[in-house]
């Protein structure tokens, strides 16, 4: 026979469903989802009317002068966005209060979004919240993981990680749920610094250096006599003290299962991390596409996936591994990663050595100018955000189950506080001068 | 609070488990093991009789002269071995046939065993089998995915990984089952041999080269000017057209979860290829504890965890997901791949340059001769053996589940099979002479 088609995997879900067989309706509706989607049967949509089609607004022109803010979608707000219908009856922790809703963000912090990046405004942070979190992740920085010496005191708190995650997580129920992502954020971006960029990184070694990291997430298990020393090796730099403390935090919390996918995407990061090392050692610039591969795995990822570890639920395993879902969290991961390259660029510009970033390998492969290839880096943006919000809006409809819909609105909502924060981080971001 | 012991994470199962309140007895089982596990309480054996502790035969000594085979441990074996009591009852797919069970291998192969290794002697793989799957795999290597040029042939008829792979499953109901895991293998050592070892491989570069390979696993969503060309890239050289057709054959048995069980396997895989490849490119022989715990990612955990899929079944996710299952996991993962590194010894010696393996890195690290460097090695690895089958027999003990128990039977199959090829594949391997 001949070679099938690698994606979307076919399930055999059928065996499974009859081996669970007295799930209660919604994992079940879900699995049998499941199962049609893959035999390419119709969405079945059991006892609940099928959401009308999610229409979405046209592409902006590559050289739109202003921002484009979201045209609202009614169904698909109503889906995606934190405040839509049924949100409070899915919360399965009291949450200990609400943010309070503010003026939208340009009003009230520094920062202009980028002109014709497809985006949602979203209120400004909770400030109550975003003070405790940002007392407690220095404290937590300073006295649980030794993480950076005095002089570098600015620059954590340039990176404004508290407000960014409280503006990510508008679901989470406590302090608490908000520092497991807090500290994987900050552990996160240590790994980075230390390891592959500012501080002290070299793709040299990188390969050492992840990969032992990587055990402080996914424990070695080996002899007694060298059990010993990988266990001390975990107290061994900033970084892996911060992994190891913050996972034990997040382990807490966490379901096996909600473990298991965030030592996933964290190896699908730091394979990331690899190839992107790979071509600063020989100087090399990649395909377009080649780039935009990398940065599937070099990505927000690991972040949106824990969203409802933090809103204190769990997406079932085996629903978090359909291949929808697969693809809506990639559409969302690499959205808001390009996100990234585009508030970053002018930062990176002015960093030493060649910093590859969407519009630089544009400019370089597709022979454009730099502002060309920054323009049609916002369209690719614009692109994969409408592919999520369409795709999300397709499982969505397909899958009613409540931890599904839950899940896809706390991705969006991670989504929409990641582009927030870029465009009012103004003490690491500025826009280039192409408008 | 203090920051948490990382490992093992406890688990917020008792929130997922009332949630699938109504699951079946033996999933209920097995979570309220887990929880009770997780909270440090007894083990829970609901409606079955504990089974008495597990007794581990003493530890060979340094320097034994013949080889170790298992004295038989009832109880364990009850639990693990494939011919074990209740095994055909668990099967849900029948077999078309029966493997006919034959003389021990010494006896029908080359190879004899690493004196002291701690092993069972299996049967030698069902010769019908064999030839059925040889056939198989030479067609599709040639016809379908164009893997080797002709002056390879020799090399490819040398590995036997029909051999293999019929003597690891020994529980496949079909050819078929057993395919997709010999067109993984095969995949798999077609990425090393191209990509890091013998036929062109090289550090340098590798981290991009190990990424667009891993995309013919976990697929890129991109937009869809991009999307084309990454497409068309799976097809550009052997390792990628391999790991998507094998992935694809993979995928139309296998459900979402075991599906992305595999990739976070290869994931691990690349991540440890990459480790070992920093190494090499900086000439660096890392700690014995740093090389154990690079070789726990680049290891055969890919294989034995496929067994189920190969078996035509599935290890439920959030039971594959327990600690004490990653724990056995990485266990078994851990002897198997010492079990290559002892035989391939004389083979990695004389080839090109330094090859990192056990005995060479604690010869060099901890200033031991040869023998006795290859005769620790072999003490190390009896450890992870015994310590892969406690493990796996109080994982048993404690969670009385048909799938559990069947995956670690699997697994513990695949030890075993694995051992018998290394040992009786002469066309490869011989032994040092250290006796």
């Amino acid at each position: 026979m001949p070679a099938p088609e690698p994606t979307p995997p076919q399930s055999s879900l059928p065996a499974t469903a009859a081996h669970f067989g007295a799930h209660v309706l919604t994992e079940a509706a879900a699995r049998a989802c499941d199962i049609k989607a893959a035999l390419g049967g119709p969405p079945c949509v059991p006892s609940m009317p099928a959401p009308p089609a999610v229409s979405v607004p046209a592409s902006p022109p590559p050289d739109a002068p202003t921002a484009v803010v979201a045209t609202p979608i009614p169904d698909l707000e109503r889906t995606l966005r934190p405040n839509g219908l049924g949100t409070a009856g899915l919360r399965l922790i009291p949450r200990e209060q609400l943010p309070t809703p503010s003026k939208p963000s340009s009003a009230t912090a520094g920062g202009r979004p980028i002109p014709g990046l497809y985006h949602h405004q979203v209120a400004e942070p909770d400030p109550v919240r975003v003070e405790e979190v940002s007392q407690r992740i220095k404290s937590w920085a300073l006295d649980e993981v030794s993480l950076y010496p005095e002089d570098w005191e600015e620059q954590f708190d340039g990176f404004s990680v508290g407000r960014y995650m409280v503006g990510c997580h508008p679901d989470a129920p406590t302090i608490d749920h908000l520092m497991i992502a807090t500290r994987l954020m900050v552990a996160e971006n240590a790994v980075d610094d230390c390891y592959c960029e500012d501080h002290g990184g070299s793709p040299v070694g990188l390969g050492e250096r992840l990969l032992l990291a990587h055990t402080a997430l996914d424990p070695v298990y080996t002899t007694e006599e060298y059990q010993a020393p990988w266990a001390k090796s975990l107290h061994a730099d900033a970084p892996r003290r911060a992994y190891r403390s913050a996972m034990g935090y997040f382990g807490q919390a966490a379901s096996a299962s909600q473990t298991d996918r965030y030592r996933h995407d964290m190896a699908r990061l730091h394979l990331g991390y690899l190839a992107e090392a790979a071509w600063a050692q020989t100087d090399h610039v990649p395909e377009v596409w080649e780039y935009l591969a990398m940065r599937q795995f070099n990505n927000f990822r690991p972040c949106p996936t824990i969203t409802d570890t933090v809103g204190g639920y769990e997406l079932p395993a085996d629903l978090h591994a359909q291949s929808a879902m697969q693809k809506v969290i990639a559409l969302a991961g690499n959205a808001t990663t390009i996100v990234n390259d585009l508030y970053s660029y002018t930062k990176e510009l002015d960093a030493p050595g060649r910093h590859l970033n969407l519009p630089v390998v544009i400019a370089e492969r597709e022979g454009l100018s730099e502002r060309d290839a920054y323009l049609k880096s916002v369209d690719v943006h614009n692109d994969l955000m409408r592919d999520f919000e369409s795709n999300a809006a397709a499982l969505a409809a397909d899958c009613p189950v409540p931890t599904v819909q839950r899940f896809l609105r706390g991705v969006a909502a991670w989504v929409d506080g990641n582009h927030h924060w870029h465009q009012t981080n103004t003490y690491r971001y500025s826009l280039p001068d192409f408008w």
